[in-house]
Parts: structure tokens; sequence; C-alpha cells
């Protein structure tokens, strides 16, 4: 993001800098693919030519990889967060749950884009590279807190890890701002279900 | 279903019957994406002639229609089964969850194919359309176990519905056959979490 900024202000021009290219180009990507999308359409999208898009990026390529990064970078300054790194595991697991939902919300096209990589280049490739990183951060906090006795120890951490998120990553196919719900009620609806459970009055085994 | 059964030997050939072509093209489709496979690459792929698929279906709009049809078909089929219409609704809900996790395993690449439907044509609107319909049937299964009082009061059934069913389709994204895990170990894990909850001993509301 810094980076970001900073170009913007060194190469940026007035009315398209780099952010604002940054958000029509997702937006597209999101719409038609990423490999249906050529520099031709993102041009004409933009109503500029494709040496102006050129004058901020090598080409559709760091376009991508700009984009993944503004989510994986956000994702990441979740896990670094203090409620994240210290305190018990099932705390700090529940930390990174809500704030993951939050940035989820916020950097919604982004984070779709994101999801939505298969690894088809090599930018592609090191984005789930880095998706891969964030779950072992997440698997080995949920470890943790089966070590501690905090959550249910039959339940495997990688499965866990994966059915956990497939919930919040869930979001980005309906969630849409304009309805008025905020991130913090399906923060908490995701927390209810997933750590305390649907059922009433079940209590797990301890 | 009994559909491609008839079809197939009413007007199916030696070698490639109706659900062999269903097989290999949902899978070119997931991996190309709908829209980007032509009949072309198509026959190419099957290594026919287009005539040869046109023997069997219209073109590629009725091979979406019947392979969404086929996963489609499987859930409506599970929320007819006895145990999702009998007994308290959330052993009817649980029944729901658990079967479609082994609908979603055993026609993997249909759901896959079903989930990633836009919208974009007649055929894939009237998808969506029946993918609501499934989903008003479990979220009324909610609302109802909420009102007989088996499941926490605090969450919004329409959200439930979506979060529940977030993580059981987030399955297409890992779930490998090759790997050995089971649906029936998948769907004891997806229950285990959002049915009785990660958390242990905290019990919920009754």
């Amino acid at each position: 993001m810094a980076d970001n900024a900073g170009r913007s202000t060194r190469r940026g021009r007035p009315g398209y800098d780099l952010g604002r290219l940054l958000d029509v180009s997702v937006r597209v990507f999101n719409e038609r693919g990423y490999e249906g999308t050529s520099m031709e359409a993102l041009a004409q999208r933009l109503g500029i030519t494709k040496s102006a898009i050129y004058y901020h990026v090598s080409g559709k390529d760091e376009l991508l990889r700009l984009s993944v990064n503004r989510a994986l970078d956000a994702l990441f300054a979740v896990v670094e967060e203090e409620a994240s790194t210290t305190g018990r595991a099932i705390d700090r697991l529940e930390h990174v749950v809500r704030r993951s939902i939050e940035v989820l919300v916020t950097e919604l096209p982004f984070v779709t884009l994101l999801l939505r990589v298969r690894g088809n280049t090599r930018v592609e490739r090191q984005a789930l590279a880095r998706r891969r990183e964030f779950d072992l951060v997440v698997s080995d906090l949920v470890e943790q807190a089966e070590a501690e006795g905090s959550i249910r120890p039959d339940v495997d951490p990688a499965l866990t890890t994966r059915l956990l998120f497939g919930m919040v990553n869930s979001i980005i196919e309906w969630y849409r701002p304009s309805r008025g719900l905020r991130a913090e009620q399906v923060a908490d609806a995701v927390t209810k279900i997933a750590f305390d459970g649907l059922r009433t009055g079940s209590g797990n085994p301890a």
C-alpha cells in the first residue's frame, strides 16, 4: 500500500492515479475473469489509452500482483496484530477470524480476486503460496488451541482451518455493502456458529 | 438422471453415451470456464466431431442444463428424504447438511460447475433460481429449529443458512477423492464445528 501511495504521488497524473486504476481493473477482472480481460478491454473501460495504463504498471500481471497483494498484505497485517500474537490461542484464533472478516468486507473486490486465483501464472502461484502460508498460521493457532484444551480435540487442525475459512471466505459470494449488514454483524454470526455452535444447551466435551 | 439413462440407451452410440459426454464436458467447463469453452474445443477434447456432440444434445446450453440439473436434482432429492421431512427440525437440518456434503463429494464436478454459475444465460438463471429455492428450504429448517428451541435464537436464519452452506460449499475448493478423506469424515467435522462449536465446555444459551 505504501508502494501504491508512493507511486501515485510520483507517477500519477490528475484523474487517474494507481489506486483508482487498481479499483477499476479489479472490478473488471472480477466481472470477466482475469484471463478473459485484455489490456485493450481495460483501457476501454477506464476510458484511457493502453499507454496511459503502462504509465502506471508494466502490464496486466503487475495489476494482478498489486491487487492480490493488497488483500494478502491486509490479511497478514491481521495475524501480526497484538491480539493475534498474545494471549490464549482460542482468543487469538477468534480475533484472526473476526478481523479477517473485516478485511474481507473492507477490501471485498481485492479479496474476491485473490480467492479466484487458480495458479496459472507466476503471480498467481505466488499468491497461492502466500494464501497457504496464511492458512498455516491459522492451522497452527487451531493446534495450539487444542493443546491448551480450549477447542475440541476431535477435529483435525488443517481440516478445521479449511472449513472455518471456507465459511469466512464464502462471504464474498453474497456480501454487498449496500444492503446495510455490517462486518461486525457477520463476524458475530460466524463466531457464534463456529465457536459456540448452533445447537442450544449441548455443550462440548471439555 | 433417469433422463440421462433413458437417452443413453435410446440415443447413445458405442463408446460415447450422454453420461460420458457430460462427464468430460463438465471437466472442461470447470477447467476453462463455461463461457471460455467452445463446442470446437469440447469436440477436440472428446476426440469426436461437433456433429457427434449434436447427436446427443442441442448445444452447449443443453450440456450446461443437464449438468447443473444433475447436481440440483441430487440436492433436492436430499431435502425430500424422510429424515429431512420428519422429526425435530434440528435433526432434519443436520441430516440435510450431512447428505448435501455426500452429494457434493459424489457429484463433485457437477456441484462445482453449479456453484460457479453466475446468471449470464437463461439456463444459468434457472439454476440460480433453483439454488435459491434450496436455500429457502434450509433457511426454513433453521427457522423451525429456532422456534422449537433447539438452535440458538440469536442468529438470523437467512444469514445462518448462507454461512452454514458457505462452509459446506467451500469443500469443492480443496476436496480431492484421491486423498482418501471420506465424505462422512468431512460431514462429521462440519457438524461438530457448526452444530456443537469449536470451543470446549462453553455450552450455548438454552
